[in-house]
């Protein structure tokens, strides 16, 4: 059973008591924790993934596994309805199953292993194109090349570099029409001499190509010389900054003086009218599952979501020169964004009040791996207001009522490289389920001969940020799989444009209205929307049950900010990348169809992807679909950026229309008075208010 | 001098010691009030007010003044010039004046008093179209009409309800082609009767029509009985909610042991390196004015924004019936956005960790009145990060730099009728400056003989959301005055447009990319902008001063979801909110043009507005110019908002663009922990947890 440690992070404890005390002692005697029945969606544990090399040690390598990996290893989810008959009967757990991604003898295969019988139920080798993601420890190797490699260790001398202060990062190379392929990537080096930031440092002009295979280098070109931007700003360190510092701000933390309200059922999260299933994957990251919200009118779970995770990121460099014209990177499907993701910082990563969950990938060799306090979970209170009324209307009175919004938020930071992606699922007390991706860290920079704009001449593809540093131009498109089931799995898509009507007739003093116009998507072809194209809300409904009122229960897609994709259509990254054409797809439920930029994502050449899926244009109406939501961000980098860059922000929502039959936090109670946390008399003059 | 009370809103103390309590005792060794200079934005004083009144009494009226009412007064500002001259030399205030828009005689008087010399400066009559803001006590006077107006009494009688029971409000009548027009207003009644939610009891069918200047009836209609909706399940007050209520959160808040970081001076707010004037204003609620950041590479503030503030807001519904139509409001100009603001509640509509301010307001009859907390300033933490990476590309280190995301948020609650807004300006230590409308409150409803959609045979303009109760289809448009003077006050505005190019030449595998253009915008038409209509970043950027790079400083404009007006743009509503048309204008400075809606917008007919000035169509390259962005929200009404509304969130940011040379919160430090908080070795024991 995959241990899923509960702990509350409470910081290193001072000489006197502090208020982190109370919470502890809250929890000793509330424990959130409690021995949990295994849930048919809970993440591979240690021991299965262990059990997973075991199987295939004693079965298809048994005899001839030349240099078996593992690329992926994550769970071979049951088929929907037995997961749902499970949770209806609570009969036993459905057959535990894993899908593997191996390189056996250089080829790919597509493994599943049935954990309950110790047996391999299916072993494909795959034949189409691309590979599967890249291991930490291959990257780790081929980083190592190049200091053995005396054409780099000439071009660094050459450069007057020191050979201990280059550090080496592995790219994914894209797919630029190839017919035939092989598995290798390119290392691309950097410099510290002085500084941890070493991609503000990058040494240009160099070329290094791996052949992963065979883990060697194939290739090199060390075209031209660059200067590496110099050291001097970049180090982000705390204790690196001079002075003059930023203005301090004193100390300010979310305080719970009963504790959480939260409770964590093995990975199943309790939280106001909320219940759901929590999971790491080692592709993806974090997987809510079974997300269902309490209808107190109808006494019962309504369900939401089946299954919702970022699906695949793109992320497309716009330089189009040797050194760079490459750089359009998958980074779930070629690095792993649960593989990438980083330990927490309490405090920091997330406030004081956080609780922390750990996460298993399975290693290269078959070696079960920890990240430890891989998602947090708090309750977060901004100040904000969750609804509110002053009636002054009533001669003589006055009534004001005013309820204050508060959420639970489950995080996690992927480190892809240079960027860190913040992915928080925010659960709402309202119905609603807000996805906020926070985007920070490091730009991936060029180096250039150019100091000062004015002299630039030919085509830098970015913004000079600082002296002989070039921020690059580049996109980042997420793809959310959000397989909604709206009360139940059989949905319907709908939008629902507002138009303009004419006053025709003399009835009205007034020309015009608008009036909302629904039309439900029959096939796929019906629900691939660009966003901005028409004054449109978008909806997925279940249109076999209606409120008492008679509409469709249902929930609603609220973009943030979105953008398209403009590279042209017949660019072979937007062919890999079908996905970031559209903002909105809808398809119907298909196990398989999990990635949108489909299972063998390096080097793919757009043949397994959801753009090709939704080509089938099946239908879609009263049927279990899937809403996939492509949420884009343009990057035009501005020296706010350098050395590294503030937080940008965006996401999107899913809100309850007319699911319930009536505003669902009416009945929400004012939040008790932290005044409650008392302490004896004695105790005020113990206080210390000037420390 | 006006009496803005800073207060630390404690809640009333429970027997034992609170957390409060620390608060407090900081408060009381660093007072965050320190008395002030009057400053040239200060809004008017009590004792300025008051004078107005006297100046007036003996000068325009000491003859002949009949019916003198104050609509609105309010500071007459000082010419940009002289404000930044009083800024950098610090010599005396310049004179102190008032902008007074009254009712003389049942005439438009738009009148400038110089209270430093106790002079009428200017009184003109205003002879166009329009008239001025209603007073509270006139809307109250005509709300109490209906009750002694027969025809009005036979019209409940006819409809079996008690007179008692019954409340009424003052709207406005909007503009529909009429040459002549009266100031005239609808009132229009609901019923209470088991519930203080009148809103959702409208008694549909009746027309009562009030001349203001008679008060009194002058038009009657009662065309139709449609069923008053019942009260059942509209009352919100939390005492009359029935089990089965929602799971309770526990409590939670922001603690700030060693109190907060901000000061206020006057009425200067200083947080982190912002600094900015704050003043409320009857019309528009907050301004925000000078708003400017510490650079600390330079060692000085830096001018970001002369004045912000929401300049009108345009209230479309989308019934053309006889009692609706002409429901198209401007709740500034024609109610007072800062007029109707609310107390805030402390703890509720601000955390606790809030400081609260007064304002006020000339009543109809020339006496200030104050609104008690009508402004909160408190400092946000809500667990978000403000910058992170993890570098794990150096062997065998790891490190990790996080700050926490804080920020200062200063907020006003208006309540225009049913509708309740809650207005955040929220300043971040990156630099930027976060716009947030929350609007929360009650729908308009109109009643309904349909207690289910499928009996609906006639349209009815909106969605039932509970029997015999439609929320009507409706808008809301934002404008605000957004005076930004970057680095200096001569500005442009930049529209960097994302093109894709093509890769013609064989020269690189890829077949095409973005690059980033800039267009520099001349004159006023080249800056009117519907966003969404193609990739592109806004800037202001000041063209005489650049970074050592090269680079523009500039602020950027970050759009959160936005919509345009759908009416057509010969109906009467359109022509009159003529800055709902585009999202985006820019006008050169120009102290007159402050309001979007023009001056006197009840029954405006659209000739003294944004979109009128906008036509003149003058330079706006290297100008003091200003931004207005156009903030818009359709709404579908859903039954998730009845009987009251949970908030629904929009707004924009005000980045900073190359304004740095580089990262401002780079060298930010971590926050201090909140363990700091001490207390005495006795205190442990008397701590009691489980309280």
């Amino acid at each position: 059973m995959m241990a899923f440690i509960f702990q509350l992070k409470a910081a290193p404890m001072s000489s006197g008591l502090n208020v982190l005390l109370f919470l502890i002692c809250i929890f000793s005697t509330h424990s959130l924790i409690s021995s949990h029945q295994l849930h048919p969606l809970d993440a591979l544990s240690t021991s299965e993934l262990t059990q997973v090399h075991t199987i295939l040690k004693s079965t298809i390598c048994s005899t001839s596994c030349h240099n078996l990996s593992y690329h992926y290893v994550g769970l071979a989810e049951p088929d929907k309805p037995i997961v749902l008959a499970w949770i209806d009967d609570n009969a036993k757990v459905p057959r535990r199953q894993a899908f593997v991604l191996a390189r056996i003898n250089q080829q790919n295969h597509e493994i599943i292993v049935d954990l309950t019988a110790s047996a391999i139920i299916s072993n494909k080798v795959h034949d189409g194109h691309g590979y599967p993601l890249l291991t930490l420890d291959e990257q780790t190797a081929a980083n190592k090349l190049p200091f053995s490699y005396s054409p780099f260790i000439k071009s660094i001398e050459k450069r007057g570099l020191k050979k201990e202060e280059v550090v080496c990062q592995s790219y994914t190379i894209g797919w630029f029409g190839d017919k035939k392929t092989k598995r290798i990537i390119r290392v691309t080096c950097y410099y510290l001499d002085g500084t941890i930031n070493l991609y503000m440092r990058p040494i240009e002009g160099i070329t290094v190509t791996v052949d992963l295979d065979q883990m060697k280098i194939t290739g090199y070109q060390d075209r031209a010389i660059v200067p590496v931007p110099k050291a001097d700003g970049t180090d982000y360190r705390e204790v690196k900054q001079k002075q003059p510092v930023s203005s301090p701000i004193k100390p300010i933390t979310m305080l719970q003086p009963h504790g959480p309200s939260f409770t964590i059922d093995g990975h199943i999260v309790r939280w106001a009218d909320w219940k759901f299933h929590l999971a790491f994957d080692m592709r993806v990251g974090p997987i809510i599952s079974l997300a269902s919200v309490r209808d107190h009118d109808k006494d019962a779970y309504r369900d939401v979501l089946y299954r919702g995770f970022v699906s695949e990121l793109f992320v497309p460099y716009m330089d189009i020169t040797e050194e760079w014209y490459y750089r359009t990177y998958f980074d779930a499907g070629e690095f792993g964004f649960g593989l990438c993701a980083t330990s927490l910082f309490p405090s920091k990563d997330c406030p004081e009040n956080a609780a922390f969950l750990d996460g298993y990938y399975i290693s290269q060799n078959g070696t079960p791996t920890k990240i430890h306090n891989v998602i947090c979970v708090f309750e977060r209170y901004g100040g904000d207001v969750l609804w509110r009324h002053t009636e002054t209307a009533i001669p003589g009175k006055v009534y004001t009522e005013v309820r204050p919004d508060v959420s639970l938020v489950v995080r996690m930071v992927s480190i892809i490289g240079n960027y860190d992606y913040i992915v928080d699922w925010e659960f709402r007390q309202a119905g609603s389920i807000k996805v906020n991706i926070g985007l920070s860290g490091l730009l991936e920079i060029k180096a250039s001969t150019y100091i000062h704009k004015d002299q630039i001449r030919d085509e830098v593809y970015g913004t000079l940020v600082s002296q002989n540093t070039v921020g690059t131009y580049h996109d980042h498109f997420l793809n959310f799989h959000l397989d909604l089931d709206v009360d139940g799995y059989d949905n319907s898509f709908i939008k629902t444009k507002l138009q303009t009507r004419r006053v025709m007739d003399k009835k009205s003093p007034r020309r015009s209205y608008w009036t909302a116009v629904s039309e439900t998507a029959k096939t796929e072809s019906d629900a691939r929307i660009n966003l901005g194209s028409g004054a449109a809300e978008l909806l997925v409904v279940n249109p076999n049950k209606k409120t008492k009122m008679g509409n469709y229960v249902g929930y609603r897609l609220l973009p943030g900010s979105f953008v398209h994709n403009l590279l042209s259509n017949d660019d072979y990254p937007s062919i890999r990348a079908g996905f970031a054409k559209y903002n909105v797809w809808v398809t119907p439920y298909n196990k398989s169809e999990k990635w949108a930029g489909g299972t063998f994502v390096d080097q793919s050449q757009g043949d397994d992807n959801l753009a090709v899926w939704s080509l089938r244009n099946r239908e879609i109406e009263n049927k279990d679909i899937v809403l996939w939501y492509t949420l884009g961000l343009h990057h035009v980098p501005i020296q706010e950026d350098f050395p590294i860059m503030p937080t940008v922000n965006n996401g999107f929502e899913l809100r309850p229309a007319n699911f319930f039959e009536h505003n669902p936090v009416l009945k929400v109670k004012s939040l008790g008075k932290v005044e409650q946390l008392k302490c004896s008399k004695e105790c005020q003059h113990g206080f210390n208010c000037t420390n």
